[in-house]
């Protein structure tokens, strides 16, 4: 039984402390928590995942030689900078996890660093000198909340979230926070995100039970279509829990990774829901189809086209944009056969049946898009193949916060 | 020497007449033109290419059958329904077709036929029977600007234009129309377009004409990423301007390709600074890569990027954001030898160089930015290949259009 915890967070598992600061790293930032701190009381398994884009932050160099031994103890992430595209970024990034190693009283070899904010701004190492060592002070169970606070740059709501099973009798908790909300796209959506377990588990079962999860979950977001330059997404397993530790995929594997993907999707939803400018969480839900590859590929091209975006800010139910966008996807789908419907918890309205148009109420699609969560529910009646991909609405905001985004 | 006509449009080519009228295709519709007829005095060689959207207009099917061979005479197109997803679609455009063939008095096979507006709509059949025989009375040589007015949708300005060069010591002209300016991407860039010429060639070397011009033009323009269902571009020559045929890929065919990629690229531009909600028109050019494929590849990957577009609409220098496009392109480039510089008539400001931010002013970029044509040159350093690509900035009106199209 896959529980989520009330409150939880990337602290909720045994053995994990955190704390977030305001450092003034966006030195017009003085007020918002922006440095966060992430701890285990030993060292862990580690994984993690990276963007794909070419041009990656310099933290992510760092990140990849510190944790290539699949050891790590800690993570020091920042908001308001992201370390990319400036001449001495590793040597700053390298200096971060110097600075969080010595206040945390660990080795500096095991601190996994992440930055996100503007591209292409030297990031001053001050504001870290400063901070860090008051942040080694005020670690604490409590702290995750304040971390999560600390990564955040256009989000408006505090990603955290936690779950407990059970492994063999053991209680075992895995908790993470994350931050959105802009440049989000496919592979990964998101720009960070750090999740904590007190799971024995090896290095390598770590990175296969991650990917697993983020190709359900992280992978399937978009907001913008842009890939972020430093999305990362990393694992810390203490052990704490008493559990056997899993070394090879068996039930225990299964188990575990059904219930990171289970805490990854709740996070995938809520990246994707408050999606820069975003009023409505938007849920493609595909089944019929012939592979799990095609239901992603569908339900992908249509939470990223701009005009299915436009239509459900719009509580429009302007079908044929989703008939468009399953068209070039790319994949190949008879359209003849593909039903489409919209559902949210006003109900559902079936608006196309074979490819075609049907009769629908007007009024009643109105009401079921008027509402924050909708899903865009695809039958390609081709297989049994099914996928979920996650996305937003695409409104005012979102041009108004990217069109001066760094003044 | 390629010249412009003054006013051209698509009866700027000997032999060639049009009309447009309103026949209130949309029944909301009372005063815009919708309905548009192009005819040529005779019948012509012709070559059309169309949308890779599997979901096609019912329009497309009839007009592949009808130029099979080859060969065409006369256009018909509407906005105001895209005939498309509906069950008797394919009847209604054969209908068009006949409509427009008694009108004009000529073969029924030898019409194209084309539709633009909302899909999945049954097209009403009735305004074709009533104002399409009246629009064979009111051809004319000055027609072409209202056949141009009738393709519109949420177009704001009427696209055409018409150059005119030596063939052999034979002046011969092309002239075009089209629409945009929503639902734009790569392959190809437009909904519509009808391209006439009075040059004598073969229907082969004018689909490889074609397709060699829409390949540096309307398959390099995007305004939203968006794949329509409708595309359709169609060229019609018919030999008035005696000219010794073009049948193979000789100097002539040189020419003649050079011109018509010349028109394509002026309507290009047209399409992408009149997108949906644009206030600016946006040209990526890229020069110094390995491949003209990873030229186009990096030039459309900045210009679809909705960062980039709403930093341009904002006119704030954020270069980071171009960097990370070139990132996620896909193509393989090296980072570290990219320079970026943003250019209008106001100059040019350089903003990175060899993959890093260096030193500009503020000031300058903002007065360059706030120009409504606005270059964004990127060289990859790395070879002697170029391309350009053709968008527009993301703006609150492209989201107040797609929010409600269909009421």
């Amino acid at each position: 039984m896959i529980k989520f915890i009330e409150n939880g967070s990337v602290t909720s598992p045994l053995g994990f402390t955190a704390a977030g600061i305001c450092g003034s790293v966006k030195p017009s930032n003085k007020t918002k928590r922006d440095i966060a701190l992430i701890s285990s009381d030993c060292v862990c398994n580690s994984a993690a995942l990276f963007t794909k884009n070419l041009v990656k932050s310099s933290a992510i160099a760092v990140t990849q030689r510190n944790i290539s031994d699949g050891k790590a103890q800690a993570v020091i992430a920042n908001s308001g900078n992201a370390n990319t595209c400036n001449a001495d970024g590793e040597a700053k990034a390298e200096r971060m996890c110097e600075l969080a190693a010595e206040a945390l009283n660990i080795d500096k070899n095991n601190v996994i660093v992440a930055s996100t904010g503007v591209i292409g701004q030297p990031i001053p190492i001050e504001p870290f000198e400063i901070s860090v060592p008051k942040l080694g002070k005020i670690m604490s169970k409590d702290g995750g909340t304040d971390a999560a606070e600390a990564i955040m740059t256009t989000d408006t709501i505090k990603k955290e979230a936690a779950v407990s099973f059970e492994l063999g009798g053991k209680t075992v908790t895995i908790g993470a926070i994350a931050k959105g909300s802009g440049m989000i796209h496919i592979n990964m959506g998101t720009m960070l995100s750090f999740v904590s377990t007190d799971a024995a588990v090896s290095a390598e079962m770590l990175k296969a039970a991650l990917t697993e999860a983020a190709d359900r979950s992280y992978n399937m977001v978009s907001v913008d279509g842009d890939t972020s330059t430093n999305d990362t997404l990393a694992i810390l397993a203490n052990g704490k829990a008493g559990n056997k530790e899993i070394t090879e995929k068996n039930d225990d594997y299964k188990t575990f990774t059904e219930a990171l993907t289970r805490l990854c999707k709740s996070m995938a939803r809520k990246l994707a829901g408050d999606g820069e400018g975003a009023t409505k969480l938007l849920v493609c839900k595909v089944s019929g189809a012939k592979t799990v590859v095609e239901a992603k590929g569908v339900a992908k091209s249509v939470i990223c086209s701009s005009l299915v975006k436009s239509a459900m800010f719009g509580s429009d139910a302007n079908w044929g944009r989703v008939l468009c966008a399953i068209g070039y996807s790319g994949c190949d789908v008879d359209i003849s056969r593909v039903n489409v419907a919209f559902e949210s918890k006003e109900g559902t309205v079936e608006v196309c049946k074979n490819g075609a148009g049907i009769d629908f109420s007007e009024e009643k699609a109105k009401k079921v898009l008027l509402e924050k969560e909708i899903d865009i529910i695809v039958n390609l009646n081709d297989g049994d193949c099914c996928a979920e991909a996650y996305g937003c609405d695409l409104t005012y905001d979102y041009v108004k916060i990217n069109g001066d985004y760094r003044t």
